[in-house]
């Protein structure tokens, strides 16, 4: 799709990658006020979940499964939240978000929490990416 | 797990149940105020994916997905936003919501725009599950 940001790679910048995931590539998110927020982006361009076969939407939720049990180890979170939205990029893309004992506001949905934005130097974006892909090899 | 609400059966009611989908059961949500906000309640207890043996875990998104065309068939939503949070109930249950071409704020996560609750009568939810569940038993 030309006209879909996802595909032209004109969204997420480099420095908030994590890992390639096989048929997606997970990122940091920007605002890391809720710490370990995670975003797993599809390689190709789809908007839906079944517009998939079954077999790259099994992959695909394996990475999704694999990234929230190494958010786990690495932010020993109360609870995860998995979201799959694209009301503003419509480009499959899973938003897995560590909700750690310290949340602000533990049962409600991160986007209805205020808080000004979080943004790590490059330095600490390193960090925190790089502790996540090692929990990521770990995990079997 | 005896003090899960989903677990005892003290959630949600059998008024708005859709269909018995394997591993899981599908329910309207009490709240229509988005038409179709169908909530995918896994039968077993679990909070996060990775809990899942990967087969349950491909088998319960295989219901996700099927559930999310469904809603497409009889809605024709502009797209569909998929949730699984466990904030406020910590028993896997999938959240589906079509976001329909006449949604208020179709940039925004549900949980950010306020209204007042829509509750269906009991005819209306009774037909209403039935359009889902007859989309759901035509998708292959």
């Amino acid at each position: 799709m030309t006209d879909c940001a996802a595909c032209s790679g004109a969204w997420l910048p480099v420095e908030q990658r994590i890992e390639d995931c096989g048929l997606a590539v997970a990122y940091l998110a920007e605002d890391q006020f809720f710490p370990g927020w995670t975003i797993l982006v599809l390689k190709g361009h789809a908007t839906e979940l079944f517009q998939l076969s079954r077999e790259d939407r099994g992959e695909l939720m394996e990475e999704v499964s694999r990234l929230a049990r190494a958010l786990s180890e690495v932010f020993r979170p109360r609870k995860l939240n998995y979201e799959l939205l694209g009301n503003q990029q419509p480009h499959i893309h899973w938003h897995i978000i560590p909700r750690l004992t310290t949340d602000p506001a533990p049962s409600a949905a991160v986007w209805t929490v205020p808080h000004d934005v979080v943004r790590l130097s490059l330095e600490e974006q390193r960090m925190r990416a790089a502790s996540i892909r090692s929990a990521l090899d770990a995990v079997v």
